[in-house]
C-alpha cells in the first residue's frame, strides 16, 4: 500500500527518556509497514545534559526546526541538577505553548488484569478522557514578585483565561463525548471561588453545549472531582478542565488507573498549524534510569495517540490492544525489563 | 471544678447543618462539666434562609458579634435555591478573611473499623494533618473581567501571596510537625509552573525551617501529591500548602479517609484576635436534609478541634475516642439516624 510520509521529531530527553522511547520506536516501526504511514524520524537533543553544555534549552532554531515536523514523540526530560522549572517551563511548556498545544488530552482507563490501588472498582469502572485546556490559565508565567526576600514580600501569580482559549478547548471536548457511547462531558472547576475564570467555562460550556444536544452535560467543583475521582470514578466520561486543574487530577487519575507508568498523552494542536507532541505524563526518574526497570507502557500508548491523531486509526487501535493484551499477562509474567516489555508488545503487534 | 466560660457562636446553617450541629451540641453538653469550661451558646441565623429573606450572607453587624465570641461552630451552608458562590463567598469565605484564619486545619486520618476505597492500608498507614492556609493565595477574589460575554474576553484571577502570610503558616505547621512522633513536614505546591508563589514558600520554609532542626522537611508537586495520597498515604505526617491546594487535597484526603462524613476542620485564627470557626468539610447535602441520613460524626470530630483549640485536650480525646469506638462497631450496626450515632457517641463521653 502506498505509504503518507511522516517527519516524527524525537525527544528522548533525560533519566528514563531515552529508554522507554526507544521501546516506543520500537513498537511504532512494528507496526508502521501495515498503518498506511512511513516515519523519517529526526532526533533531538535537549534536556539536561544540552542545558548543562549550552544553558540552553529549547533554542529558537530547534524549535523552527520543530516546527516543520509532523509529529513530536518525546521521553522525559528533569534532572535534580538543574534547577527546579528550567526544563519544564524553558522546554516542556514552551513547545505546548509555541505549538499551540491547547488540548492536553489523558485518557484514564484500567486495563484489564492491572492493578489500581482503589478496592472495588473493575476495569470498566474506570474509563474516561480528560480534555486539559494547555495553553493559557495560571500556565501563563503572568504574575511577579515585590520587595523579594523582605517581610513585605508579595508574589502574585495571574490565570489568564480568554473566550477564544476556552471555547476552542471546550468544543474539542464536545467532539470527544459526542464520538463515545456515554456522550457525557464534565467541566471541573472552582467556580464558587475563582469566580471570573470560572463563571467563563460556564459560559461557554451552555453556548456551546446548545450545538450538541445529544451530549449531557454536569459540573463539579475540582474539590469534589478529586474525592470521585476515588470513590466513583464512574461518573466520569469525558472530563474538560483548565491547564492546572487537568494537571492535578491527571495525577491522580493516574494513579487509580495502574500508575503513572501507564499514563499516556497528547498535546495537541488540532488546528493542526503547528506538530502534535506526545509523550508519558511520568517524568525522567532520574533514579532508575539506566536500569533497564521503568515501564515503557505510558510511551507505547502515546505512540498509539501519536498514530490517532495522524489519521492512523487502525494502527492505533492495535497498540492499544497489543498492550491491553500484554497487561492482561502481565502478573503471571514476574519482572521483565523494559525492553522486553517492549518487545512483546512489538511482537504482539506484529504477529 | 471551677470552670472557664466560653461565648460559642453557633451556625447550624442550611440543609442537613443543623441536624448535624444538634449532635455535635450534645457531644458537647455531654463533655463540657468535665472539661473546665462552660459554654454560653447563641446561636447564628445565617445561611439560604436569611440571604432568601433578607439579601445578607454575614452582615456587618453580625460579624461584629461573631468578634466578641470566642469560638465558632458552623454546620454546612449552601443551598442550589442560591447562586453557587454566594453564601461559600459571602459567608463562609467572608468569615475566614476577616476573622483572620489563616490557619485551616484539616487532620486526615484513617479510624480503626472504616471502610476507605484504598486497597492495602491499614489505619496507621493514613495519619496526617493538612495545614492549609486560609486568608490568601487564589482565594482573594481578586481577578477581573474584560469584553464579558464577547469572543474577545479576557478573564483573569490572580494568587496574591506574601511573606507575611507564608511565614506565619509555615511556622504553624513547623509547630504541628515538632509535637508529632514523625516530626516530618510536606510542602505541597507547584513551584515548577507557579514560580512567584512557589519560590517565596520554598525559601520561608528553609528560612524557618532552619529555627525547627528537629523537623525533617521535603516538597512534593500538588499533582504528584495527589497522586501519593492515594497510592502511598504513609508518605505525609504533616504537609503545609496554599488555600487551593489544600482545598484541593483535602477533599482527597477525605475520600482515602473514609469519606466526607468523618472529616473535621478548623478554621484557625492562632494568634486569638478573633474567634475560630470549626465546621465539617462536608456541604448542605440538601437531597438528605430533614431525613436523618446525614452523619455526624465529621462535626463531633469538629467538636473536639474546638476543645482542643480552647485548651481543653482531654475532652477532645474524650471525644475523640469516643467517635474512634463508634466507629470500630459500626459496621456491625446497621443504619443508624443521624440522631442515635450523635446520642450513642455523647453516651460513651459522659459513661
Ligand atoms: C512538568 C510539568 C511542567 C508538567 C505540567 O505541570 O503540566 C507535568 O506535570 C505534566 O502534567 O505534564
Ligand atoms: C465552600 C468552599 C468555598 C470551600 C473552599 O473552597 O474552601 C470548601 O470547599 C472547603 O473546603 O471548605
Amino acid at each position: 500500500m502506498a505509504s503518507r510520509s511522516i517527519r516524527l521529531a524525537v525527544i528522548p530527553g533525560d533519566g528514563i527518556g531515552p529508554e522507554v522511547v526507544d521501546e516506543g520506536l520500537k513498537v511504532l516501526d512494528a507496526v508502521a509497514p501495515s498503518s498506511g504511514l512511513a516515519f523519517e524520524r529526526t532526533s533531538y537533543d535537549l534536556g539536561a545534559a544540552r542545558w548543562h553544555r549550552t544553558g540552553e534549552t529549547l533554542p529558537d532554531s530547534v524549535l523552527e526546526e520543530l516546527r516543520g515536523q509532523d509529529a513530536i514523540l518525546l521521553g522525559a526530560v528533569g534532572d535534580p541538577s538543574v534547577p527546579s522549572g528550567t526544563l519544564e517551563r524553558g522546554l516542556l511548556l514552551r513547545a505546548r505553548f509555541e505549538l499551540d498545544h491547547y488540548v492536553n488530552l489523558r485518557p484514564v482507563k484500567l486495563f484489564p488484569g492491572v492493578s489500581t490501588p482503589l478496592a472495588d472498582v473493575d476495569p470498566g469502572d474506570i474509563d474516561m478522557i480528560v480534555v486539559r485546556e494547555g495553553t493559557e490559565g495560571p500556565y501563563t508565567g503572568v504574575g511577579g514578585v515585590l520587595r523579594k526576600g523582605t517581610p513585605h514580600e508579595v508574589a502574585t501569580q495571574e490565570s489568564v483565561n480568554t473566550a477564544f482559549g476556552v471555547e476552542r478547548v471546550v468544543r474539542y471536548a464536545f467532539e470527544q463525548a459526542a464520538a463515545r457511547p456515554r456522550k457525557k462531558l464534565t467541566l471541573v472547576h472552582k467556580d464558587n471561588v475563582l469566580t471570573f475564570a470560572g463563571d467563563l467555562y460556564q459560559r461557554v460550556l451552555k453556548r456551546v453545549g446548545a450545538e450538541y444536544p445529544q451530549v449531557s452535560t454536569d459540573y463539579v467543583h475540582v474539590d469534589a472531582a478529586t474525592m470521585f475521582f476515588v470513590s466513583q470514578p464512574q461518573r466520569f466520561d469525558v472530563v474538560v478542565t483548565d491547564n492546572l486543574f487537568g494537571d492535578i487530577i491527571t495525577d491522580i487519575g493516574a494513579a487509580i488507573a495502574g500508575g503513572i507508568g501507564l499514563a499516556a498523552s497528547g498535546n495537541v494542536n488540532p488546528d493542526g498549524t503547528a506538530p502534535s507532541m506526545f509523550e508519558p505524563v511520568h517524568g525522567s526518574a532520574p533514579d532508575i534510569a539506566g536500569q533497564g526497570k521503568a515501564d515503557p507502557t505510558a510511551t507505547i500508548l502515546s505512540v498509539a495517540m501519536l498514530l490517532d491523531h495522524l489519521g492512523a486509526g487502525d494502527a492505533a487501535r492495535r497498540v492499544e490492544q497489543a498492550v491491553s493484551d500484554d497487561l492482561a499477562e502481565r502478573s503471571g509474567l514476574g519482572a521483565r525489563s523494559t525492553a522486553q516489555i517492549g518487545e512483546a508488545i512489538a511482537k504482539r503487534v506484529s504477529g
